[in-house]
């Protein structure tokens, strides 16, 4: 068994690497805040036995050799980053479990006949970049040079900037890809970030399938002028054009039975109170289970958004940040989780995820498994985000027997 | 008649200080862009023959004697600071023509019984705090330690802190204050910001009102989320709240004759790509030049505002940033206008000002009289913001023309 008490500590004490005056924790990547969070898990992986390095993305990295040194590598994981003023758990959860399940392993005298390698991935939530699962974009070899050269932060700076800033050079970064057969499969444990599993009062969850994040950013070019000489007739307000898009996003993401349509993000310019906006750029989080029914939602959306544009002599441009596919969870992984999850007297449901993972980049390479624990109220990215000590730790322990089973 | 060269040059000459990339000047009060134009002008000014001081809050002030010492000042003036992004003439424009007037004066060697005082007020725009007419309010007296003390700027800087970091101590603000029977009264020359003389053809307007900006900021304080994990159905989502609103904002307004309402700032918290808005802020500025009207739209928007909330579970706070009452310009003044307008042989029409001024704060207290002079498109606040040479020297010469006969 997991080490409950130790958990539940580091989940707490990783909370002050970041911490907003709002109750909740900011840690984006390559900066000083990811720096320090690295440096304290770094530490935890050794005195797990751990042999640990980092890759050519950034992705931390402790390895557990197995008893056939030449096997494939079991990857179990998560990510220590967070969106600005996000949760404790939402991450940390998944990369301190599984560095308590090798830990347990140690502890037994147990070693598994495929190495297993813990990662706390790079940038998983694209806060910063407005583009995630950077890392495992970097182990699935997919991370190209358009991607570390054309997303920016707020400040302009680029992926590839950012990285060299930190110390990691981005044209070295396919030293991080993984061939196909040097990886088993990937497992995660992450936080469930909905109200499934409470209201069925069940701590555990398998998770079945993972939506797809479509992620888009709108730029309104209307005319700026003065708001105080300029008649309502006759403007051109990016702004207003913008309100009557947000409306029909709602609308059209609520007729669906299970996308959900998100603006996060809104910037209007030049940004004066007596100046009528000439410009506004937006994003919008589209997402559902089912590619077909996102992107359907996707056209209508905009068709919509270019008709409220023109009418209103505004143009209108669309660009795509990221575009990630539904991914569907490896069956036989699935039934090893349940296989765990009954050990401890668990009778894990299968549950679907709302939220993108790192392992949908691995999906196309490796079998895929996640293990879900309870959220309480289903609130995330946001600092009420909160999983109980006990739930953590039932969860920890699914995750070891899972490990446990699939790297032997 | 004043020098239209070198009026001329030295409104493109400004133009550099505080240069935007983006084809117009950002000039915040208190700023090293505001040190450097109010250095130049105080040269300027001492080169026409004024004596030059800054008072307490910051106005730049050249006095020119005269013949009557202990007789009323006539104050002229403008301001030089700018919205971000702004044009070369709102503003600059007042004062430059001012000092050309009194060069005028000096270079004819006329002396007028009245002393004449140019000023360039400090922020009239209200950009860097959400809260004009800051010069003047201090000439006024009725400049507050609770104005200076609330109002911030975006780095949550107080006026009272900004004075102070630029040399200025607002505890001794009241210094710059003027009796009421220390002035005589105050004349502004400034573009029309509009399109009405334009379409009559007339290069000068001589202005009988002045409508009353309101400002206002909306808080809407919703429940962030998960993107993706939060179904659409329960959601408390602040921007959408926001997007109903401002499309109230457009439609009230635009019911009205000459009501205008603009929502020019707007801030998204936490502002991650794939968090649910928590929390918005935003600005109205609402304007008419009846204050009925205005207020009575006010009211509409607000209550159809809480309705909004309400409905969205959605808690609604609206603040008053500044709320300045329209004003009616003196009639002796208008017509010594008419009369100097007369004399360059032009037929100055009476116009309205939908823009605020300098001058509304002195209403209750001296005569206020403005000129206005031909905006091309009645753009305004805007890099595209023009009035030609000949415009610019014509209403510099009509205001020349005023001053003589105010200042005798
Ligand atoms: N699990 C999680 O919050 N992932 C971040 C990426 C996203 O789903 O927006
Ligand atoms: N004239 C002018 O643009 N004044 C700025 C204050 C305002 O009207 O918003």
């Amino acid at each position: 068994n997991v080490n409950a008490d130790r958990l539940w500590q580091r989940i707490q004490g990783l909370h002050e690497i970041g911490a907003t005056g709002e109750g909740g924790v900011t840690r984006f990547s390559f900066t000083a805040e990811e720096r320090t969070v690295k440096d304290i898990v770094s530490g935890f992986m050794r005195d797990a036995g751990l042999v640990v390095h980092e890759d050519a993305v950034g992705n931390l990295i402790g390895r557990r050799e197995g008893l056939n040194p030449g096997a494939k590598v079991v990857l179990v994981g998560s990510h220590l980053d967070s969106v600005p003023n996000g949760g404790d758990f939402d991450g940390p959860l998944g990369v301190l479990a599984a560095i308590e399940a090798v830990a347990a392993l140690e502890a037994a005298g147990i070693r598994t006949k495929h190495p297993i390698e813990v990662v706390a991935f790079t940038d998983e939530e694209g806060a910063r970049f407005r583009f995630g699962m950077i890392g495992s974009r970097g182990i699935a070899g997919i991370l190209s040079d358009a991607d570390v050269d054309t997303h920016r932060d707020g400040n302009g700076i680029t992926i590839r900037e950012a990285m060299q800033a930190a110390g990691f050079d981005a044209s070295g970064m396919s030293s991080a890809a993984r061939e196909r057969d040097a990886v088993k499969g990937y497992i995660e444990l992450h936080i469930e970030q909905g109200k499934v599993l409470e209201q069925a009062l069940q701590p555990v969850g398998i998770v079945s399938g993972i939506a797809g994040p479509l992620w888009l950013k709108f730029t309104l070019h209307g005319d700026a002028g003065h708001a105080g000489t300029t008649p309502m007739k006759g403007r051109r307000d990016a702004l207003s054009a913008t309100a009557e898009i947000l409306l029909v996003i709602e609308q059209e993401a609520g007729l669906m039975k299970r996308t959900v349509g998100t603006v996060g993000q809104l910037q209007v310019h030049p940004g004066g109170v007596n100046i009528i906006p000439g410009r506004v750029e937006f994003t919008l989080d589209l997402r559902d289970v089912d590619v077909t029914v996102r992107d359907e939602v996707e056209q209508k959306i905009i068709t919509k958004a270019q008709t409220i544009c023109e009418e209103r002599g505004i143009l209108l441009q669309v660009d795509t940040l990221q575009r990630v596919a539904p991914v569907t969870c490896d069956e036989q992984l699935q039934g090893l989780m349940k296989e765990a999850a009954t050990e401890f007297g668990l009778d894990a449901p299968i549950v679907v995820s709302g939220a993108g993972h790192d392992g949908m980049q691995f999906a196309d390479k490796w079998p895929v498994g996640m293990l879900f624990a309870r959220s309480k109220n289903g609130v995330s990215h946001h600092p009420d985000e909160y999983t109980s000590k006990e739930d953590c730790a039932l969860a920890a322990n699914v995750l070891l027997g899972t490990i446990f089973r699939f790297a032997n």
